[in-house]
C-alpha cells in the first residue's frame, strides 16, 4: 500500500518482476478489496501471488512510534511479520521509510554487534558500480555507526560486486585528514587502527559517489539522502536539456532519429529507476525499501534486488562475515591483545 | 596561488574575465617570479593588471587558525587585506575555502546580526535559477545560523534573481514537518514564526536543487557541499555515458555530427565551469571562492560574479535589506511587540 502511486504501481513492478524471476512467488499485503480488482486483471500475476488483507496502513507522514503502536494491524507490520515467520524471504516497500526501518528492527531485530540497520543502494560509475549507504535510515550518526556501516557495506559489497577485500570511503566535505566534523574524523581514525575486512581508503567527496573511487562508500542518513536525491536531479535536469537540445532545430532532431537506438540504451543504463531499491543492511532478514515515487519499472528493480539478497543468502553471509572478522569492537580487543 | 592549477589557470581565467568585463582592472597577489614571466605572455591582461608580490602561500591541507597565524605573509591574506582597505573591490580566490573563510571573516568582518558568513552559489534549473547555501563554510550549524542563511540568501536572491520577496526552502530528507534532525526541524519553525522579507515554503528535498522549487535553498555546509559535489558528479558521469552513446554506432555518429551544434549550445548552458563561483555572504566586502579544480573557464566565471557584485555594490544592498527588515531576532521581538 505504500508509494505514491500504490497499489498499482506496486501490482504492475510484482507483474513485471514475476517476468524476469518466475520463480518469485508474491505475497500481496493491504486492503483486499482494494487489491482483489487489480489482481483480477492481471491474471498472470494472480497465478503466482496471494492477497493478505490488512485492515491499515502507515501513512507517509506517520511518526515510527506511532507506526510501530498500531502493532499488527498495518499491512507493512503483517508483511515483515511474515518474514520474521519464515513465511516470506523478505520484504519490498514503498512505504514509510521510518516506520519500514523501525518496524524492521523491531520484528526482524539487528544483527549481534549492530547498532543501527542502515540502507545501502548500489550507485553506477562508468567502469563499475558502488555500495553507498546510509541513504536515509539514520539521521544523525556517531562515529560507531559509521564504522558498523563500513563493515556491512563491505559484507555486502563482497556479494554483489565479487569484490573479496572491498575498498571503503568516508564521505566528507575534503580528501585532507582534518578536514570535515569530528564524527567523520573519529571514525576514519577507527576505520584506519582497526583491523576489519576491508582496505579503508580514507576520505573521499561527493563527486566520488558516481565515479567508482571505492566499492564502499559511507556516509550518514542525512547527507546520504540529500546526496541521492541531488544527482537524481542533476541527471534529470541534464536530460531535460538534451531533450531540448534535440528539438531545437530540424538537423537535431534528424540527428536524434539517426541516433535514437543508441541514446535509448544509454537511457537504460542512466535511469535511476533500473537502479531503484534501497536494501536494509544489518537486520535479521531481507527488507528493502522502493522509493516512494518509483513507478512500475522502480518497483521491480526493488523487487528484483530482494530476490537476488534471498537467492544468495546475502544475511546469513553477512552474518557468517560478521562472525569470521569479528565486529569493530570485538576486532579492536584482538588488536588490543596481540599488541599490534 | 590557490587552485589545483595555479597560478596559470587564474591569469588564463583573469585574461578571459578581462575580455568579457573590460571594464575590471587586476591586482594579482603572489608569487612576483612565478607570475611575471606569466603576465609577460599575456600583454592584454598585463595592461590591465598589477602585481603584488606575497612572500608565502596558504597551502590546500593548512588548518584555518594556521593560515591566521601566519599573518601578513601570504598572498591571501594581502589580497583580502586589499579589499579591506577598499584598494580592491573584491577577491576571488581558488585557495583553501576554510582559510578564506577564517581570513575574510576576521578581516573583512561579519555584517550585523551575522554570526557566520555562508558560501552561496546560483544553481541552474529548468526555468530559471535559485541560490542556494551554505556549500561549505560551515560544516556545523545550529538553526539560528539556518535562519540567518535563510536571510542573505533571500536578500542575494532579490539582487541576483531580481525576486521581490523571494521563496525559500530548508533542505531535509523529506518535506513532512517531522522530518529531520533537531536543527532543521527548530529553524523551520523560526521561519514560520518570524516575520521575515521572504517566503518560506517549508522543507525541500535534494532532487528540489535542481528544480528551482524555490529562490532560496538553505542548508549546513556538510550537506551543501557533498550534495553539490554528488550533482556534478551524477553530471559528468551522464555526459560520459551520452559520449559513449554518439560513438557506439556509425548512425549515432552521424546524428552527432546533426545535432552538434545544438548539443554544444546544450553543454555551455550544463556546464558546471559556466556557474562556477561561490559568494561569501554575510561579509563587510565581497569575497569569491572558486571551485579548487576550476580551469581558466570556471575561474572567468568566478571573476564575472565578483564583478557583477562590485558593480550592483550587493554589501551595500545586503546590509539595507538587513538594517531594513532587521535580523530575525529584532524582527521576532517586533512582531511580539505588535501581538502577531
Amino acid at each position: 500500500m505504500g508509494g505514491d502511486h500504490a497499489p498499482k504501481s506496486v501490482l504492475d513492478g510484482a507483474r513485471l518482476a514475476s517476468e524476469r524471476h518466475p520463480d518469485v512467488r508474491f505475497l500481496l499485503f493491504g486492503d483486499e478489496a482494494r487489491l482483489a480488482p487489480l489482481l483480477e486483471g492481471r491474471p498472470k500475476l494472480a497465478a503466482v501471488a496471494e492477497i493478505r488483507h490488512a485492515p491499515a496502513q502507515v501513512s507517509a507522514d506517520e511518526k515510527p512510534r506511532q507506526a510501530l503502536r498500531r502493532g499488527r494491524n498495518t499491512s507493512m507490520r503483517l508483511a515483515i511479520d511474515a518474514v520474521a515467520a519464515g513465511e516470506a524471504n523478505g520484504i519490498v516497500s514503498g512505504g514509510n521509510t521510518g516506520a519500514l526501518m523501525a518496524i524492521s528492527k523491531v520484528v526482524l531485530r539487528t544483527l549481534p554487534g549492530i547498532d543501527r540497520p542502515a540502507i545501502a543502494s548500489v550507485f553506477p560509475a562508468l567502469d563499475g558500480q558502488s555500495v553507498v549507504l546510509d541513504l536515509g535510515a539514520n539521521i544523525e550518526c556517531d562515529a560507531n555507526n559509521l564504522v558498523q556501516f563500513a563493515v556491512m557495506g563491505a559484507a555486502f559489497a563482497r556479494t554483489v560486486l565479487g569484490k573479496s577485500r572491498p575498498t571503503v570511503g568516508l564521505l566528507n566535505v575534503g580528501e585532507e585528514e582534518l578536514k570535515g566534523n569530528d564524527t567523520v574524523r573519529l571514525a576514519a581514525q577507527m576505520l584506519r587502527d582497526v583491523e576489519l575486512p576491508l582496505e579503508f581508503r580514507g576520505f573521499i567527496e561527493g563527486d566520488d559517489l558516481f565515479k567508482g573511487t571505492t566499492d564502499v562508500m559511507v556516509t550518514d542518513g542525512f547527507t546520504g539522502n540529500v546526496a541521492l536525491k541531488a544527482a537524481e536531479g542533476s541527471a534529470k535536469l541534464y536530460s531535460q536539456h538534451l531533450r531540448g537540445a534535440f528539438e531545437q532545430s530540424l538537423l537535431s532532431r534528424l540527428g536524434y532519429l539517426l541516433a535514437r537506438s543508441s541514446l535509448n540504451a544509454m537511457r537504460e543504463r542512466v535511469d535511476p529507476r533500473t537502479h531503484n531499491g534501497g536494501v536494509f543492511l544489518g537486520l535479521n532478514g531481507i527488507s528493502v525499501k522502493s522509493h516512494g515515487g518509483a513507478d512500475e519499472t522502480g518497483f521491480a528493480a526493488a523487487i528484483g534486488v530482494a530476490a537476488d539478497m534471498a537467492r544468495d543468502r546475502l544475511t546469513d553471509r553477512i552474518i557468517e562475515d560478521y562472525r569470521r572478522f569479528g565486529g569493530p569492537r570485538e576486532a579492536s580487543e584482538q588488536s588490543a591483545a596481540s599488541g599490534t
